[in-house]
């Protein structure tokens, strides 16, 4: 199904067709209550488990290609589909089953002194697409997500796990009709087509949202191409300032924590500001450190003095989200000029400040313009599941409808009704 | 000032600069107190009324301008302020001092089992892009109301208008100025030239969300050239349905006030659906009395066989805004049917079941995807001060972060505060 190529204009009226049918899926979907959407996880979660061997066996023909093309041991690592990561998968959707069905929540209720009764109430956006790369999980967290959030989805997987996401979604699609729910509700652009994503990105007839997961070329063209909103779940500059007013042990750990405990994620730290005041005495301790756990030291001039073996840092290093064991110090003069580097250079996800002084740690969370922002914590926590959500589908840069870590709550949009006994306007 | 053509390059060079000075307005806005930013209203109040005849020699230029390009009466009317209009726009600044300040607000509060303790507060967006067209009271509503939400405003009115805009943005900068608070804060792009939109709409890196109010093309524009987020205030085609357990006369009343009271706005009805069972009674009344408004029927066969006088509706005519005294009017066999229309030719804005069966009203809020949904009420009540909200940016028709009307609250965004004491992700 998915190599042989269609004409652009067949594409446009076959993805259309997926866009009519996931409007009328989402309507159904819309209805559900939460234990119809809880059993429909369930046997999403079992239908998995069954289907283990023939997921295993498309995943294959995709590390096989990929081994072909030349793909780097690492993005084999992630596109390999083992029976734990099944299961996994499959306990991923169990888990959304307890969670709290954000659909049908009032948010708010008043009465107009003209009589008339509005409340505010929780519903679905409608269809969301969600365009990703590599890694198949990314199909099935989207689809939980999507269901019991009671949204229609579109999917659009990378090319390199063509076989795995339609295996995948066959298993979702048996799933929901067992279910007694419409298997639109999960559809796959099992097309290589780049064309694909271009048209899918002017359907806002059908699509209400588009969320992109993946690196930042996918990310902007995401964006320059869209005509629909979209969430962007962009990189991840995340910075930590040390104040002077600190506990050293405690800051070279939360730094450590930050940078080495998993370096290849959107939310370890890629660059530490240390105050002045305190540079000559800490900075080399905490460079001895990050030495001896691997970690590659790039800094400004001063602090380049105090370390000889860190590598001079470029204008662009404070730009860069290395995702990797390297880190680049800046010492800096005070605090305004810590907000300053970090509101310039950052990314407005994640950044920490690392003081005792409790005046400062309100500056700087006030001032700093992040999603996230830490006192005396690792930024390694910005993640739905340690912020209690039970979920998440990733983590927006934007401002606008959800910033920071995503769950199920902000997959949901609003509608107002109004109770009324003949009121008119006058 | 406006009446030179800058080159492209230029444009380019002098709206990042806009966009670069919003930016450091907006740090500043953000930290505003509300006291200060009430102070600020104040004085933007009471300089536009000291400021009234150089206000109103700019717009005559415009209107002069207008006249001359020939465009409509209607236009010049909107075009046209007048001493009574400058009054109530500096009261409309006035009213927002006593609106609650949205920014600050702790939205939510958990403490994880780690410790760490979590607070979602309001922010302001940052800088806001508001491309409009006409009505030069937009200039001040969108100033004080991003004033008052702590964001910067980038405002681009229409060419007709621009003598006026310029005149109203200097009163607000000079407000600014004698406040104490950065004049880049409200900023107007005065160049006539096209492409001057086209480049802010690129401007992601300064601009966090771009808000269109103005007519279909210009809204269809917008959203095809931005790479920013932007909440469209898309055109209303509103629908009521006339159920068959009804009040007549009450359902007359509601139908002729959502159709004549102002027909000029999005919150009017377009379409009127009529139950079948009681088509042969309420259509020829209902008719009659429309008539007599002096409103154009429009209808489908059925329809326009118990009225002979009505014109026969296109199939284009169903997803028509009239803004006019014309309505096209449906007999449709059951609830289900006029859900099924209103979904597939509605706008997704407001729409009304009239009613005396729950039931039914029930069904119809739920299956209903609208952003305002009316059980007995016209349809007129969508708006941000009939809601309470004390203020309107505009209505929106999406379903990210606002769906309706547009008030204080609807322009922020949040961040999370985390405090820890050490705590690193294991």
């Amino acid at each position: 199904m998915s190599d042989y190529k269609l004409s652009v204009e067949n594409l446009k009226t076959t993805i259309a067709e997926m866009g009519e049918r996931a409007v009328i899926a989402g309507r159904q979907l819309a209805l559900l209550n939460t234990v119809e959407k809880n059993q429909c996880l369930e046997v999403m979660a079992a239908m998995l488990e069954k289907e283990k061997s023939s997921i295993l066996t498309a995943n294959q023909k995709d590390v096989d290609n990929g081994i072909k093309n030349g793909l780097s041991s690492v993005m084999i690592d992630r596109l390999r589909l083992t029976e734990k990561k099944i299961s996994d998968m499959a306990n991923g959707l169990r888990q959304l089953i307890g969670l709290e069905d954000p659909v049908g929540q009032v948010l708010s209720t008043c009465i107009r002194p003209n009589g008339l009764e509005i409340k505010k109430v929780s519903v679905p956006i409608g269809t969301i697409a969600i365009i990703y790369e590599s890694r198949p999980n990314v199909t099935i967290d989207a689809a939980g997500l999507c269901l019991k959030s009671g949204n229609a989805v579109i999917l659009r997987g990378g090319s390199e796990s063509i076989h795995s996401n339609i295996a995948l979604t066959q298993c979702i699609s048996m799933a929901c009709v067992s279910a007694g729910i419409d298997s639109n509700a999960v559809q796959l652009i099992p097309w290589k087509d780049r064309e694909a994503v271009s048209i899918l990105l002017k359907m806002g007839q059908y699509v209400d949202l588009v969320i992109p997961r993946g690196g930042e070329q996918l990310i902007r063209k995401v964006v320059e191409e869209s005509t629909i909103p979209v969430i962007k779940h962009y990189k991840g500059v995340c910075n930590i300032f040390v104040d002077k007013n600190v506990n050293f042990d405690a800051a070279m750990k939360v730094i450590e924590n930050a940078k080495c405990q998993r370096p290849g994620v959107c939310n370890s730290v890629e660059h530490v500001l240390i105050h002045n005041d305190i540079a000559d005495d800490f900075a080399p301790i905490l460079a001895k450190k990050l030495i001896e756990k691997g970690v590659e030291l790039r800094g400004d001039k001063i602090f380049c003095d105090m370390v000889p073996s860190a590598k001079q840092a470029t204008e662009q290093d404070w730009y860069e989200e290395y995702l990797d064991l390297i880190i680049s110090i800046k010492i800096v003069p005070d605090i305004e000029a810590a907000i300053y580097h970090i509101n310039r250079y950052g990314s407005k996800h994640s950044d920490s400040i690392l003081t005792s002084d409790k005046m400062s740690a309100e500056k700087f969370m006030k001032e700093v313009d992040s999603a996230v922002i830490y006192h005396n914590a690792s930024t390694r926590f910005t993640d739905g599941f340690e912020f209690g959500m039970g979920a998440e589908i990733g983590i927006s840069t934007d401002k606008i409808h959800a910033r920071g870590p995503m769950g199920l709550k902000e997959l949901v949009s609003y509608k107002y009704l109004i109770y009324g006994n003949g009121q008119i306007r006058t």
